[in-house]
C-alpha cells in the first residue's frame, strides 16, 4: 500500500508499508510433507508477492479423503480474521471435468478449491454468500500449460496469492457459478423419543476421542448433567460395535485414567475419550458415514 | 509501534512500523499435524496481530509425554532471542485443577504453559526468574467459556500472542505464583570411582542416536579423549542391556559404517551412535526414568 | 534496508523498512520435525535477522539420502524467486573432510549445503555459475566450536541467515572451490530401436505414484499419443517386476478408479499411477539406482 502525504505545501512522501492489508493465507492438502509438493506452491506464492504470510492447516489429510478436508476446513475457519483466504487441495479428480472454485462465506473468508465435496461444511455451518467458477485459462500460472495433475501449484496456489495480496478481487476471479457448490452427503443429528443419534465424521487422530456431529445444544435437550451417567452405543453398519454406561464430564481428568467419559469437544459436539488413552484404538472405532451413535439414559 | 516525530515545529509524522520490535512466539504441542488444532490456535494468535511472526518447536511431542515436552524446550530456547515466547502445550490434565503460568526465565525468554512439569528441564538449566499464574478468565479467548479441554487454543495460543506482541505486559499476566513451578524428578548424572553414571533422558528419534544426561565438563573429569576405548554399559531397569568397549569420537564419521561410537551431542552431553545405523534400535535401547548407563575405563 | 531521505535542507528521516529487500530462506534436512533440531536452526537464523522468511522444503528426506535431497531440490528451486536461499542438510559426513559450499546456481539461486552430492541434480539441470567454500571457522556461530555433530544449526543455518539478509555477499563466503561439486551417478534416459528408457529416481511418496526420469521431450521422440496402449517394463536389479500394457493419459480420471495409466508428472516426466491406488505398493516398485524401465509400443 502506498500512502501519500502531503507535508507541507510542494512536498509529498511516500512510505511504503509492508503486509499490513493483506490477507493470510492459508494452506490444506494431502501431499503430506515428504516431497517438494507443498514447498513449490509456497515458491509460486512468493512470486506473486514475497510478503504474503502463509500458514498450513494441514497437509497430512488422508490421501483423497475430500470429507475430511471438508470437515477440518470447517474445524478450523471460524478461527481466522475474516478476508483470510484458504486454499484446499484434496483433488482426486485433478485435470478432469470437476470446476475450480472460489466461495465467499458469510463469515468473511475465501475459500479456493475443487469443488469436489470440500465446501460441505463451511456451507452447511457457515454459509456461502457467493461461489465463482475460476477461469483457469486466464488465471493459472504462466508456462504450465503442459502440466495436469497439480493444480494445487498450477492454479489454487496461484489464485490464493492472487488474492490474499490485493492483485485480484473476488469478483475478478470468473464468473458466478451457474450450480450450487457440490456437497458430500451427511446425515443431520437427532433428538427423539429419549434418544441422541448421530453419527462419527472424523476421529482426533493424534489422541483416538471419538467426535459426533451431535452438538451441545441438542445434548441440551437431554439435560445432559456433569456427572451423571449415559448409556453410549456405538454401531458399524448397524452392528453394534460398543455399549456401556459412562459419565459426562466437562474434561478428561474428571475420570480416572483409563476410564471412559462423554465430553463436550473443542467445537462444542459430543465426544468420546479414555483419560490419558485412546478410545477408538480400545474400543475398536472408527470414522466415517458407516459409523453412527446412540446416547440415551441408562 | 508507533513512532512519533515531530519534523518541524507543528508538523507531526506517525510512522507505523511493522513487526521489529515484536518477540518472535514458537509452539509446542503433542497435537500433531494431521487435524486442524494447531492452525485454529494460529487463527487465535493472528487475530490478537496479524503481523507476529509464528514458528513450531514441534507439535510431534509423544502425547501426554510432558518429560519429552520439558527436555525439548530447554534443548531449543537457548538458541532463540531473549524475549522470545513459548507456547507449550502438552496438558492431560487440560480443564483440571492444575495452574497455568507463565514463567520468566533467567535468560530473558517467557514460557506460557500448563505448570504440569513442563518447566523441570528450563527451571534446572536456564533458571526460572519469575513466575506468574495466569489470570485465566481475564485473559483466555471470548466465547470460549464453555469449552473445556482445548486450552492451547483458548488460552495459552491467546496469551503467548498477547505477549509476543506487546499488548500484555508479562507483569500483567496474573499475581505471582505462591508455589514453585511443578518439578519433574530427574536423577543427576555423576563422577565417583572411575565410573562415570547418568540417564537416557531422550533419544534422537530421527537417527536413533541414544542421548545421556552426562555433560562434557563431568566427562572431563575421566579425561575422555578422542580415539580412546572406553567401557559403556547401558541398564533397563538395573537389567543389563548393553555393554561394549566403543571409542570415543568428534563425529560419526570417525568409524566406519555401522560401528559403534561415544560422542558429545549438539548439547555436548555424552551420546551413543552407530555410523549411519540406528543405535537405539540395533542395540534395543530406549529412553525414560529407568534407563541408567556406565561409562568407565575397559 | 535504511533509507536516507532529504526532505529539507538541514532535515534528514531516517525510514526503516522492513524485509522487502531480503532473501526468503528455504530449508530442507533430513532431521525430521519430532525432537528440537529444526527449531534451533531458526532461533540462529532469527538471531542474525529477526526479519527474515524462512520456509520448509521438507524435513522428512529419509534419513542419509543425499540423492533424494537432490532430487527434490531439482524438484522445487525452479518455482522459487531468484534470490532465493536454500539451505540443505543431509549429512551424514557431519564433522568429517567433507567440504561445506555454497552454489551459486544459474537460475539465481543460492544452494548452502555440505557438499556430499546434494548438488547433483541442480547442477545437472539448471547448472551452477559459482560454487565457493565456505569459510567455516570465519562463517559458524560464535561458541559453536565444541560442537560437531550439527552444522546444519552451528554452520549451514547461519551462513545462510547471513546471506539471505544481506549482510554476507556470496562473494566472501569463501574462495572459489578449486574441485568441481560432488556428484552423485546416475543414467540418462534413452530413446533407441522404439525403446524408452530410463529409471525410478524417486517415488511420489504420498500417493504412490512411480516417477521416472525420462522427460516429455524424450517421450515425444516416440509420438506418444492420449488414450494410446504402451507396454510398460518395470525391472529391479534387471529383474521384471511389472510388465503391463496400459494407456498414456493427461490425468488420473482419465482411467477408471482401480486402472493403471502413463502420465506425465508435475516435472513433466513420464509416470505411472494407479487411479485413486498406491502404484508403488499395489505392483511391489521402489525407487533407486536398482530400478529402471523400459515403454515400448505393445
Amino acid at each position: 500500500m502506498n500512502l501519500m502525504k502531503t507535508l507541507l505545501p510542494g512536498l509529498a512522501l511516500v512510505v511504503s508499508f509492508t503486509a499490513a492489508a493483506k490477507a493470510h493465507l492459508v494452506l490444506q492438502t494431502d501431499f503430506g510433507l515428504k516431497d517438494g509438493a507443498v514447498s513449490a506452491m509456497r515458491g509460486v506464492i512468493f512470486q506473486v508477492d514475497d510478503q504474503l504470510q502463509v500458514n498450513d492447516l494441514s497437509h497430512e489429510i488422508p490421501a483423497f479423503n475430500i470429507w475430511e478436508a471438508s470437515y477440518r476446513l470447517m474445524q478450523v475457519v471460524p478461527y481466522w480474521k475474516k478476508g483470510t483466504v484458504f486454499v484446499s487441495v484434496v483433488d482426486p479428480g485433478v485435470g478432469s471435468a470437476r470446476k475450480s472454485v472460489v466461495a465467499r462465506l458469510k463469515s468473511g473468508h475465501l475459500v479456493v478449491t475443487p469443488d469436489n465435496g470440500t465446501l460441505t461444511h463451511v456451507a452447511h455451518h457457515l454459509g456461502i454468500e457467493q461461489l465463482r467458477q475460476i477461469d483457469d485459462k486466464k488465471l493459472r500460472l504462466r508456462g504450465s500449460e503442459q502440466s495436469h495433475t497439480f493444480h494445487g501449484r498450477d492454479l489454487y496456489a496461484h489464485v490464493g496469492a492472487m488474492l490474499a495480496s490485493g492483485r485480484l478481487k473476488f469478483e475478478q476471479v470468473g464468473t458466478l457459478a451457474t450450480d450450487p457448490h457440490r456437497a458430500l452427503e451427511f446425515t443431520a443429528p437427532t433428538w427423539a423419543e429419549g434418544v441422541l443419534s448421530g453419527n462419527v465424521p472424523v476421529l482426533d487422530p493424534q489422541y483416538g476421542n471419538v467426535w459426533t456431529n451431535i452438538p451441545s445444544e441438542l445434548a441440551e435437550k437431554m439435560r445432559l448433567a456433569t456427572g451423571e451417567l449415559y448409556r453410549v452405543q456405538i454401531f458399524e453398519d448397524n452392528h453394534l460395535i460398543y455399549s456401556r454406561v459412562i459419565p459426562f464430564h466437562r474434561t478428561f481428568g474428571d475420570v480416572p485414567v483409563g476410564n471412559d467419559l462423554i465430553y463436550l469437544n473443542s467445537l462444542l459436539n459430543l465426544s468420546f475419550a479414555v483419560n490419558q488413552g485412546n478410545f477408538a484404538k480400545l474400543r475398536n472405532v472408527k470414522s466415517g458415514a458407516g459409523w453412527t451413535v446412540k446416547v440415551s439414559r441408562p
